[in-house]
């Protein structure tokens, strides 16, 4: 399967919305004072107008770090997201001899804070402008594939180089709906951020892999960034000089917590959901595709097992990578399960059924989108063609130096074209970034751990169906049939020769033309070099039947929202990374007959799970005593005769939400959303109400850890607490 | 570890108990008067003084099949019990062609009825008497070791013999509180039993090794054998024209089975607790005998894997072998990782020590018990001293040539001997329980599998800690050094020579005088030619340590009972496969933070849970079909709005009471006990109410099956139904 490059279509949708089902639902800003009855039937105390305004409290509070979410907690630019939102920054700072991934970190002072890993950025939505116009309006509707999908991009890009006035300002144009309307998103963009906190991983990451997308749940998920600008309070580079920046709006701290029922909300950045896909998207998914890509991820991170001993500087460098492999393994594993039980394709299909006789009932309708649906699904298989062959090698193509040469010689490519005509990624307003992920590569490239990777991935490239083999790989490899001796060797040398694992030489590359970069005799730029015509002719390809996409898939949507409209059923935006507001209740569930999930847990619950000396389960000394006396100050329930560390709620999240506030009805800070339980995880596909449940990580254990294990007195201080 | 022989001490002991711990107790029937007030304030209809009396309802209606429980449901002679209790005579009866596992059975009429396996038993407990005199209070008090230990076998089988009147008695002398007192046990034994009904094992054993000692759970865990007797009423050997044996007491079902909290009690064969064992015998056992033991049951099973396809004969044959090796490979692995989350070796240091303190207090009672403790460690240690030998041994010696050649060498061993001189297991009672055990190999015996589990135990034989190697056993496998390579031939040679695998074989050696049988040329019976004097002697130590712990284990245990008695703690014995009671409520548990086992599981859970053509997780169509039509008939509850399939309770149970029946408060049938919760199985060691929970299958679970699905209502209409 190939991913959509993002899809497009025409759409103006602002529309009311009625009975949408309890705690399902993403909400745009905007769409706030449409849902001000249910909001506050539900428990709000806030006014749903102010809401909607992003230069107020509480939307002002809310940030992004790209990928994940996070809120400024004090009036000094403190900010609170998820510790493995933050994982990259501690490891950044970790070696054998100073593990703050094993040990935690607390800066006592702001002058003891750390710089993030290079690249680390805190983003500021400051305005959201629908401007669905300025980029389909004006297109010809003669323009078909590739042209198509080109004007979108041209008109795309010209929005956010008119936007981006200066380094303080990174801008983005989203679609909605499959395209129904765009938003030009504008964030302020502050560059020097620093490490102020983290709980050591036997907190912040207990449970492990073992307890990711579980309930029952124990982990202190939640680190602290601070943002810094220059003295004119603007955002700056990393200097010492610069000052802690001061947010117009920052969250209170509530001590208490919740208790069960309670409104919540979460507000954040959830990435993206398929909640309007069709039955021969979703049968594909979930019967290949996830499948496939869960024992890829599997076997990725056996080969990085196999090639680095635990605890060792190799191991500590891949971390983050395999944390990332196994979350989305994992993920994976339990939406396949879940649509095994499930019925969801059963529903599409009658969905869609429904859609067509509903749309056979009127002339004009039918006449319009009555073919949407096939011509949708055509294509839909006509990018399935070669997916063996394109998953395959997109897991290959992660390997660092593969990766890092091909995207140096598209930079070099991309470089010698006007700005405004690069690919997205290679314009000049990328380039700091770029070069800040060429610097981390150093933090999580080990040489033998990436051959033996590309080796794993190359033994499984001969055994493709016939037909999806490419020539130009065979004939670089030098791989006849089925036969890897010279290619095995080749990538020996090749791995013996490359200078791209120094930074120095990266950086050097970056500068260099096209012609430069060619005649470079680094093993792995000839490489790229071999397979660059392909890679354009395939991506050219990809861009056509995205360019169709993006013309029929509106189609469809219009119909399916129509249709939506007339059944009375919600219609929100699938997620895409813009900021959006969820709201439900604290609530338990059933995971399965038998069984009850209660909504909170207990320090008590998360010591029985200790296991001294286990690399999951884990516990501070000083943390198992505390629990043990029962030193919990004011921060226990008395409900519960213990401190609440996680608690469950109905919210509709997905990932990009991690690392998001959760807030009471007042817009009191109550913790951190970080997970979903198993069951709830193929919500990005289906929301179901019955399983659905959020993971959050209880301000009061946030607090309590502070305060009684890791002697943060002086974070604590600095917040504004509620007691 | 050598598994003790039984061990015995002077103390009689017919307490009032008091302050026992809600739940826990396995209480034997004439205790019951004694706790009526605890039996009446759970909720007990019945008068606790009738059910103490043997020869009344409902004692009279609970039967042993001999390592599992029954009991009487018409007056035909139906005996209700587990599945997993008559899976060997379902096996028995199954082949590739006609697989009943598979299939299930149900005999629509008498006549159509299968003899059960061969040795299937019926036995009705008909009296106890107290033999405590005769056991030990003649014994001088010079002998100590061997001479203590034959003292008490002398006078055990000397009893059962003059019990034993004819063939349809069995007797037996079973020691309480470590031998504070002997009672003598007189069965009576119907030995013409037919197997009635067994459902398919996708429900009698849903869930399979997976769900085994799990919940939630929904396993439909029962089958129907029927006891039949001579046109006299009396016991006898199968025939055509036995006639259904007419008891005294059946019991009545309940078709609307329990409600939360309902008073619920089991009466049954509990078969052994280790509830008053020392600090040094559980860390023993905790620590090294159940990891290792685990370790080797699942080689175990996995060499018959690897020997066997799955469905075929091969694997049918050892289907009753693996379910029971996996069953305990469980249970350790359970009780090795409560035992590592848990305090128990803390307590019961804390509970020596202060029986030391309280000891110290008093003189007399000091001078008397105070060394008791010191003394039994020390005896408990020296038979540790080859514990890797005699575990890897005793696992070696489970394959079954090895098994059949030492035992018909040892049979006719004995057999020189006057009859009440003869070894337990080896006198004129015991032949035709011999010989039906002989005849069984046939179905549960394949060379190949045999061979391939005696080289993987030989491959671990030869590490065992220097000094523990066996010479006899080294040269008669001519074993040198870890050289295999002549044992291996010969293995090969042995099993295509040997004829053991034939039952006239087997037969015509159970004949032969010790003499004859020396001198035969089977391999094998020259293999435990070659071992006999070693293990005669091995097995004199073993006795003599005995007799030393028969003499010094009463001192300690009196010791305990007094203190504990001191401080007003129920004293119950330990759990001896003796007929007992255990009351407690249908309840739910806790099994860690953040969740909750609720009583009951569904019909609609069990479909949940279905996966297609799943060994262990599939369904009968029927059944499918019947749940989601909720074709429920008067069987449904209507708070569950479904059928329950099984509940908890909180009772006090242990391997032994499977096929217990659970009665309600007036004594009605309203399920069968099968299985305990994970964390309940270190329960045999350390009752805790927290966790300790039995699981039972339901009465209307049972009836909706028989009724609705599998057409089996000449049962339902044989029953007295309370509806």
């Amino acid at each position: 399967m190939k991913k959509w490059i993002i899809g497009a279509c025409a759409l103006t949708l602002v529309a009311p919305f009625s009975a949408a089902l309890a705690d399902e639902g993403m909400w745009q800003p905007h769409q706030l004072p449409d849902i001000k009855k249910q909001l506050v039937a539900a428990g709000l105390k806030l006014n749903p107008d102010d809401m909607s305004d992003l230069s107020k409290f509480p939307m002002n509070a809310i940030i992004s770090l790209g990928g994940c979410t996070a809120s400024f907690i004090s009036d000094q630019g403190l900010v609170v997201t998820n510790h493995h939102c933050a994982y990259r920054s501690i490891q950044h700072n970790s070696s054998e001899k100073n593990n703050l991934l094993a040990n935690g970190f607390v800066a006592k002072t702001k002058q003891e804070e750390l710089a993030a890993a290079p690249g680390s950025r805190v983003y500021i939505t400051e305005s959201l402008t629908d401007v669905t116009n300025k980029v389909i309006g004006g297109i010809s509707p003669e323009l078909t594939g590739n042209d198509y999908y080109q004007a979108i991009e041209n008109n795309r890009k010209k929005l956010v180089a008119e936007c981006e006035t200066d380094d303080d300002y990174r801008c983005s144009v989203s679609s909605f709906h499959g395209g129904a309307s765009y938003v030009l998103i504008k964030l302020l963009t502050i560059r020097d951020v620093r490490l102020a906190y983290a709980p050591p991983s036997s907190i912040g990451k207990f449970g492990g892999d073992t307890d990711n997308w579980q309930w029952p749940r124990q982990t202190g998920d939640w680190a602290f960034y601070r943002a810094y600008v220059g003295k004119d309070g603007k955002p700056a580079d990393y200097s010492e000089d610069n000052i802690p920046y001061s947010n117009k709006a920052f969250l209170k701290v509530n001590a208490k917590g919740v208790d069960e029922g309670d409104y919540v909300m979460v507000l954040g950045y959830p990435g993206s959901t398929n909640r309007y896909r069709t039955a021969v998207e979703v049968e594909s998914t979930f019967t290949w595709t996830y499948p496939t890509a869960k024992l890829y991820r599997e076997e990725y991170i056996d080969v990085i097992k196999q090639n680095s001993a635990p605890d060792s500087d190799e191991r500590i460098k891949y971390a983050s990578n395999i944390a990332s492999l196994a979350n989305y393994a994992k993920n994976y594993g339990s939406m396949v399960e879940s649509y095994k039980k499930g019925d969801m394709l059963a529903r599409k299909q009658r969905l869609e059924s429904d859609l067509a006789n509903w749309l056979a009932k009127d002339a004009q309708m039918n006449a319009k989108y009555g073919a949407s649906l096939v011509v949708l699904n055509q294509l839909i298989e006509e990018s399935d063609k070669n997916k063996e062959r394109d998953l395959l090698m997109s897991y290959m193509g992660r390997t660092t130096m593969m990766s890092t040469a091909r995207s140096l010689l598209r930079l070099s490519h991309e470089q010698e074209k006007p700005d405004t005509e690069r690919e997205r990624g290679y314009q000049e307003r990328d380039l700091k970034g770029y070069e800040q992920s060429m610097a981390s590569i150093n933090s999580r490239y080990v040489a033998d751990i990436d051959k033996a990777l590309l080796k794993h991935f190359l033994a499984k490239y001969v055994d493709l169906p016939k037909g999806q083999r490419i020539a130009t790989f065979d004939k670089f490899f030098e791989i006849k049939d089925k036969d890897l001796t010279k290619a095995t060797a080749k990538i020996d040398k090749m791995y013996a020769n490359t200078k791209l694992g120094e930074l120095d030489t990266r950086l050097a590359m970056m500068a260099m033309s096209e012609k430069q970069l060619r005649a470079s005799d680094d093993p792995f730029i000839q490489y790229a070099v071999s397979q660059f015509d392909y890679s354009m002719e395939e991506e050219k390809l990809s861009k056509t039947l995205s360019g169709k996409l993006q013309q029929v898939r509106p189609e469809y949507m219009k119909a399916l929202i129509a249709f939506k409209k007339s059944r009375n059923e919600a219609v929100y935006a699938d997620a895409n990374s813009t900021l959006r507001i969820t709201y439900g209740n604290v609530k338990g569930y059933s995971p399965q007959d038998g069984l009850t999930a209660t909504p909170f847990t207990t320090t008590e619950g998360m010591l029985a799970k200790y296991i001294p000396e286990d690399d999951e389960f884990d516990l501070p000394l000083k943390l198992r005593e505390a629990i043990e006396a029962k030193r919990y100050g004011n921060y226990a329930d008395p409900k519960l005769n213990s401190v609440p560390v996680n608690y469950l709620s109905t919210l509709d999240i997905t990932g990009g939400n991690s690392g998001s506030p959760t807030l009471n009805a007042k817009g009191e800070f109550v913790g951190l959303v970080f997970d979903g339980v198993y069951e709830s995880i193929i919500g990005d596909w289906d929301y179901d109400p019955t399983y659905n449940r959020a993971i959050h990580v209880s301000s009061p254990f946030m607090l309590w850890v502070m305060d009684e294990v890791d002697g943060a007195e002086n974070l604590i201080e600095e917040m504004e607490i509620v007691r």
